[in-house]
């Protein structure tokens, strides 16, 4: 259980705030939950619970579901976050009124309290000017459903306490999370960026003629999805072995996509107003019947992947618990 | 059963060749299996029976083990390729040595034969002009153990016979493979091309101090690896919902690394001679127990994974059979 962060406040009670709610109690934590919307008290009570439900279903709950419930607080007041160690916002993704949130939230808690917000789509150092005292403000971006994934990244502003987000870090140890510390706010967080360098790259290919979409999902699926889950990319290097890396560097780097053009795809797919599976345009063809069975079946394949991935957690505590020579 | 591959020609007994030689047994192809040297024979046909037996250990095979063995022929003649179909190469990494290889197959096999390298060091390009008729000569690469993993690579030279390429694309997943065709023949196959392409801006990330090796990997650990194995990068795209990446093409594409160095880290162990767990000096510290508990768990978690994505699989095989819009 997390000793530091035991009382936590989560502000928002929608999809992401209610699933963030139950991951926090099922690691044993007391949860106030705040709606500023005094007519979504009851909703957002019935998202918690509903949420709570479906952890139950995938046997996720070690208690029954009274255990958890005992120590959640939900209220349209702010000043139920009086106690608060930790305050996550998960509201609407607008500036002003995530201001005018932060300012009621440290209206009410300790000087002590770090304060954090789950935004995918506002750069840390915008928010963080908001603060009145910004050193404890940082994000805390969770994957959904927050009570089902392990990712966790936890973004410094330019004005955050680093040693505070180092603490927020070892704490989410307890929240059964493997949480990434990142030093400095980028855009697009880690694994957007890195992906965006392998889409840059997939694109090209493509569009070169060297391969089709198909083929290149196929080489993910069937490649980097066999080792990636206990691995990552750079202990892939260790394991593999590091001299075969060398001249591949040097030969590939130089070969890669440099451009900064918006593949011709994407364009296409602004103008006929595509959106994937959500109406059945996309980079692949789709049918409502296609579109729910991905849904449906990645439903299920990311409890499995879950239960898979946390055997071999804990077999390989030793080395997952080492880190790199050289934080840098 | 492939219909149009049915007898297949394996030259090159080592770790790779008899698990090839496993790999194509096990889906019903008869087997004509040649070691240029006849003093291997001997020990080429014991690791193929062992590869065979581990294939059995892990409970790949339908039927009992003397119903493929039947299939096998193991010869140091090359004459016993007269009836193939289709004949591998998986020799030593020596250009000179492929060359007498690919003449005395040329002097042997029907001209409808298809002649192909697993290598993964020369270029396709190259070793086709050692051919009579470099037509019918490609690359196929496979991932290792190849009776376990779904993997495979079908690279076209620059006089590869297209057409052919595709037949043997199709034949691929009579072998259980799920095929990716390259139309081109590029340095570093597709995924190294992508991986390098992440591992560019990962090392720029880290050298620019905003996340550690550990926390990198982890977000691909527990991030892309709750997904990639049921849709790739592409139909995750689609399954996010195509909108939301737009704007993050144009804000992102122009901040990522276009670098041709090599990263400071991998001079480094060039020059300490790192060979990551295999010396135990890499980018992680090991020791020699957590590099055998790499190594062991690595071998568990391959076999689950390859019958996890395989459930996935066949329920989505109709999503899978889908060609993106266009083949480029």
């Amino acid at each position: 259980m997390s000793e530091k962060l035991h009382i936590i406040g989560v502000v928002g009670l929608g999809l992401m705030g209610s699933s963030i709610i139950v991951a926090l109690l099922k690691s044993g934590c007391q949860v106030i939950a705040v709606t500023p919307l005094p007519e979504e008290l009851e909703e957002g009570t019935q998202r918690i619970l509903e949420q709570l439900q479906l952890a139950d279903d995938m046997h996720l709950l070690k208690e029954n579901q009274p255990t958890y419930t005992k120590n959640l607080t939900v209220s349209s007041d702010y000043k139920a976050l009086i106690n608060c160690q930790l305050v996550i916002e998960c509201i609407i993704e607008l500036e002003e009124i995530k201001k005018s949130v932060y300012q009621q939230i440290e209206a009410v808690v300790p000087i002590s309290c770090v304060i954090a917000s789950n935004t995918s789509a506002i750069p840390i150092n915008i928010l963080q000017q908001y603060l009145q005292h910004p050193s404890r403000f940082m994000g805390i971006h969770w994957a959904e459903p927050a009570y089902a994934t392990r990712f966790l990244e936890i973004t410094c502003g330019e004005k955050t306490d680093v040693s505070l987000a180092e603490m927020v870090q070892e704490e989410a140890i307890h929240w059964e999370k493997e949480p990434t510390l990142l030093y400095k706010d980028i855009r697009g967080f880690i694994t957007n960026r890195l992906l965006y360098a392998a889409y840059r790259q997939g694109f090209e290919l493509i569009n070169q003629g060297v391969v089709g979409m198909a083929g290149l999902d196929k080489c993910f699926q069937y490649d980097i999805g066999s080792w990636i889950t206990i691995m990552g990319i750079f202990k892939r290097m260790d394991y593999v072995g590091l001299n075969h890396y060398f001249q591949t560097y040097q030969t590939i780097f130089p070969k890669l996509c440099n451009s900064h053009e918006v593949p011709r795809q994407m364009e296409e797919i602004l103008q006929t107003k595509g959106r994937g599976i959500h109406n059945l345009k996309g980079l692949y063809p789709h049918s409502e019947q296609s579109a729910k069975q991905l849904e449906h079946n990645f439903a299920i394949f990311n409890e499995e992947i879950y239960r898979l991935a946390d055997r071999y957690r804990n077999r390989l505590k030793e080395l997952n618990l080492a880190e790199p020579n050289g934080k840098q």
